[in-house]
């Protein structure tokens, strides 16, 4: 996370290194920020705690991404890049759009990787109303109003927003609470089932 | 909660009322651990707290419950009531049976009474694992395991749990991160949406 070694820990402000500028500095910030919020919460984390995990002074942080809840929001947006490949699969045509969108979500889900900032912005959000907030503008934004331009239905935002629900409440069931049978059921039994649901959702405007 | 009045509170040890015994304190002390487990969270929430509350010494909490997990699950259970009337939905026969279950979820789920401490319940099983640990064994007990035994479908706990997870999900973007358009739809039409699915899954062998 800091390739470039900056100078070890002591008391009081750190050295200000070449590296707090630039491109690499405001990357270092966000990998930091959305590691923070990860393992400490959306509550015990501070833009002073973010800054200190990057190496770089907080006023640096303040600079490119100003209020905490706008670090936040950036790391959000960090941790939902996968998420992110969503809408592209929508532009295989809706043939079986359904089944391609179980195995994405599915697959971003099974990936520790992907999966464990997604769970800590799930877990804010559930527990800080200034995450809710952040999540509740972001996911409308850049997730379901995307999903939406590219369906040809009535209620396309509803409806990518009820699938979407369905997802969310998978993968608490599945990764959060680890209820079983679900907990272990193999991925491809779970797409099967869910696939014609997302299919009736996103296509079907009589259903 | 208190109806017949204990002594006033004061500090130090709670005075030992007559009414410190029998299926009275016991039910005061359901309710303040509902209450506090509701208000505060999981973690925040003490057995000395939830005793003061009802009005009762610490001891008292134990001989009834045990500890304080024992007495979040009993907690759990009383928040859980309006959903135990679920599985009687099924004894209606199949026919619509996915449409009773989707309109009985969402009718808990709109009266702020009955959501608040599901609300809770889900909250602190989100961010704690000793509460995740009672919610899934209860759930495994309590609700999946009676809905699936009312199916005569194969793998009828895998396919109750899916339609859980899905009601799940449509709890928590709805009533917690209040995304729009699902925040504000009108429930029959959520129902409308909602039904076929869960028919599928409870019904439908081949799907």
């Amino acid at each position: 996370m800091t390739p470039d070694a900056p100078a070890p820990r002591r008391r009081g402000r750190p050295a200000r290194a070449a590296s707090d500028t630039g491109p690499d500095a405001r990357t270092r910030i966000l990998e930091a920020a959305r590691t923070e919020f990860a393992e400490r919460g959306y509550d015990k984390t501070s833009v002073r705690g973010i800054a200190r995990a990057a190496g770089v002074d907080s006023a640096l942080v303040h600079h490119y991404f100003g209020t905490k809840d706008e670090v936040f929001a950036a790391a959000i947006e960090l941790s939902f890049e996968p998420a992110l490949l969503v809408p592209a699969v929508l532009e295989g045509g809706t043939d079986d759009v359904g089944e391609r969108l179980a195995r994405a979500f599915i697959g971003i889900w099974e990936n520790p990787t992907t999966r464990a900032p997604l769970l800590a912005v799930l877990r804010s959000a559930l527990t800080h109303e200034a995450a809710a907030k952040v999540l509740r503008s972001f996911v409308l934004r850049r997730l379901l109003e995307r999903v939406a331009a590219s369906l040809d239905i009535p209620d396309a935002t509803f409806r990518a927003e009820l699938a979407a629900s369905h997802m969310v409440g998978i993968a608490i069931v599945r990764y959060v609470l680890r209820a079983e049978p679900l907990a272990s059921a193999p991925p491809e039994k779970i797409v099967a089932m869910v696939a014609p649901t997302l299919q009736r959702y996103l296509t079907e405007p009589s259903a």
